[in-house]
């Protein structure tokens, strides 16, 4: 028997940038939290300490300012990629890059003046290989909703320790984590990942809005289907929606009726439902999930 | 010497009401965490355990959803007023009530769907006390905003400790959480308390957005200032304003210049600054600010 | 009417401070997060933004770290009292100071290698004027206890909202907050604030363990008149305690009774009890506990 | 093309359940947090809504209530092996299950009184197929480790971005989450999971705090690489280790030296090194990461 180095990889994590860019009197911004993973030809490092095959993590970071710099800070994906292919292409040592970038909203309030939006988060994450090959998957976090009706649930599995009723109406709500893989691009053309968000998102909520439910499962394929289905340059969404249980509020000991005005919002437990919808012929993930 | 029971109270914190009301198709919704803290002849059940003066936090917690059946919950100030007085008026024991109220902003998605909007969280407090006084505090926190240029810091202090260079140019970026006293109302008679939150709100972004800045208590002083002048119902605003920094990145090492480009931006430490604007004509705040 | 500033100060929060002392072979580790409020002649900055007489707060964390070479990091009392009357003594406009510092704690697995411990956070708050008075306020937070049995809540207000059974046998929970104020020291003499500590977090524990409680209000009490009771150097003891409800679960539809053997632990809401025990001729607390 | 179901699970996700035996007097504790999902025969509930496959997350919840009760709670690895050999056993629509476990540790203070102990929390993930297989992953995270000497970090690639000096005397710190992969049982012999916790953790830490270390890899593949060596039942070892840095304050504008004595414990951004050990002959994973 002999120990072995199994899979590894190392970065610097959450580098907190902000870009901006003036155009006159008008400033734009970016506001982005970076997290680089390389992994390559690691062995020594682990089993000597020798760093010789080591970009260190502050030279990561580095990185992504300077890059801020010189690119300025488009599209996360966009971003991401610069990144990845640096690393990957200017490092012998360095096989293989994986970035993640998360994205917060801001609203413009003045010329120069900005106010936080929004309660989601834009993520992603990219993948690229000594190969040449890369892999992106765009995504977001925290985005709370709810419906007040036009939720079901009942003609489920009985067990000895089965005791919840049926329902015929119920509050709906979840906080949406949704990631959503892109068609390979050919060659060095990249879909318009703005563009891409901005409808992605729309569908997820029109789905999650539209969507009689009988079951959470339904609505989530619901939901990844309509991407599917109006978006040609995403394959695969995945998603994990947690039930944020809203219980009706027992009022008969007080005299009063409770017809789906009252409800306590619970913490935990939560159910978790986590799916994943795509088309039949999307290509070979590779490492794009990881 | 004896040992002597001094400032106590109890109650039921953080109950998650939602509450759905229905227009036809249309629903409405109002999302929230009450906190009852209720103060009174607690002497005994410190000293003895007697729980004959206590309502329990869990009649609390009842009452909470049980009025959002009765009454609804319009305005938070209202809500947490109706709460107050209730405790204060039902019960000989309880000689003082406070009631505060987080209120969570959604958007309209559909005729009964929603999406958390917003990051900010709206806020009141209020105490109603037996002699029939009641105080109310309205506010909000998280109002995350961020000027990317007009704001100075130079001229200060310089002591043996003092390495800070004067800065022309900086982004100033902060959290604003804001409280704001009412004028006490004549008889049962209220502000508009929806109306006044959105116009103070207004105030707050608007004289963040417009000060040009030569320290953070001044653009303190504006934002509560402008309150004072814009609203004839508050007399008083107090803000707490954690100096969110953003350092410029120093990439000379690398070539590249950074004229206000690129920033980091830090966790810890954090500049706070803490401040009072009030009318000198201001009734005293009794227990309001507690 | 005119508009006027009231009660201000201004920081810097949560400078981060390690501090290694090395004995031959040996290490000591002090881990600490300090937190400075100033205020004084502070008019102009929030008037007309002049920081003539503004000490930076980058230069208030400056002086926070040379301290802790200077001086080492003793007690985090005497480590606070430096530091406040440092600002104090050194800067005309700085009128009253006040230090906050939270200490982590570590237990030695080697001469130099340490792993985190416990779950509390020991903590103090300090105010120095510039009349040379001080006071000292300790602490702790994050205490968390539980009695598995011993706690019993019954015989209390029935209101028409009232639904909770009385209880013999309970779970009693809760994480202790705890700030208890010094009898102030005869000129620079300080009590042995470690020992101190030490004893009041014994007293503590000992009497939530040792109280057959009737209602968390009772236990409050004894914990507190047990730290007066103990120790001579303490006048006044401040207790937050959230009632961290246990619910038992109902087993009798799976045919199973539950004895007590089975809880759901809840997040929210939660009981808040709060209250303060002190000396009857505890001298003025003056600022301590603002 | 068309749109199909790829991976999905569901379940309850955080059910809270603390459990008391009674020895006399004498009462034990395990305060747990569980998580189920479950997968299986789920396309028509995603294409249609029919629940006749879904055993109600509800249901999950109490069954952990009433396994809890019937066969207490040992180790959390044969808790989780029940609940989630009953799931697949019990219901033919489940063809898997995953049940994670996580435990919070306790003192004793008293017969029946407990005080919440250490910064680490224990858990564990286990898989069970209908096939009749069981993979077990034990764990913790959160165990907080700090080396204020024997660590270098020199020798590292330099390329245009890398302003980093070499070091030879550092701080070494990190928050250890580690996962472990026990080799299969025979039939259904089971370790004895809480000894082997026990070695597992003072094998950690042992071999944090005697590496020398040059790198932090390097550290990571001892630390893996001693439990491999002492703990037969282990065959894989996961380590997530982030570099959490402890940056030297510059002093010298203070006329003072700094010779690893005060230091800046910074929050982001930070190094993450992940990285797995295992033995050449381990049998094959199959789902125990997933």
């Amino acid at each position: 028997m002999t120990v072995v180095l199994g899979p590894n990889r190392y970065g610097k994590a959450e580098t907190r940038v902000v870009r901006v860019t003036r155009d006159g009197e008008v400033h734009h911004l970016k506001d982005c939290n970076v997290g680089v993973s390389l992994s390559g030809a690691m062995e020594d490092v682990h089993r000597s300490g020798s760093n010789a095959a080591v970009l260190p993590t502050d030279s990561q970071k580095n990185t992504v300012y300077a890059f801020a710099k010189k690119y300025g800070i488009g599209q996360i994906e966009e971003f991401a990629l610069l990144l990845a292919r640096h690393f990957v292409e200017s490092q012998p040592t360095i096989h293989h890059a994986r970035v993640v970038v998360e994205e917060y909203s801001w609203e413009r309030r003045g010329p120069h003046s900005f106010a936080r939006s929004g309660t989601e988060t834009r993520t992603c994450a990219v993948h690229h290989d000594r190969d040449g090959t890369s892999t992106v998957v765009s995504g977001l976090r925290d985005l709370v909703v709810l419906n007040s009706t036009g939720s079901e649930f009942h003609g489920f599995v009985q067990d000895e320790y089965t005791t919840l009723p049926p329902a015929t109406d119920r509050v709906l709500a979840t906080a949406v984590t949704a990631r959503w893989r892109h068609v390979p691009a050919a060659g060095q053309a990249q879909p318009d990942f703005g563009k891409s968000y901005d409808e992605v998102r729309r569908c997820l909520l029109e789905a999650f809005a539209g969507t009689h439910s009988l079951s959470l499962q339904q609505t989530l394929f619901a939901m990844g289907a309509r991407v599917l289905a109006e978006r040609e340059e995403i394959c695969e969404v995945r998603l994990e929606l947690p039930n944020k249980h809203h219980f009706l509020v027992d009022l008969s000991p007080f005299g009063l009726d409770n017809d789906n005005e009252v409800y306590f919002a619970a913490d935990r437990p939560y159910g978790l439902i986590e799916g994943t919808v795509l088309n039949d012929d999307a290509p070979d993930a590779g490492p794009a999930w990881d």
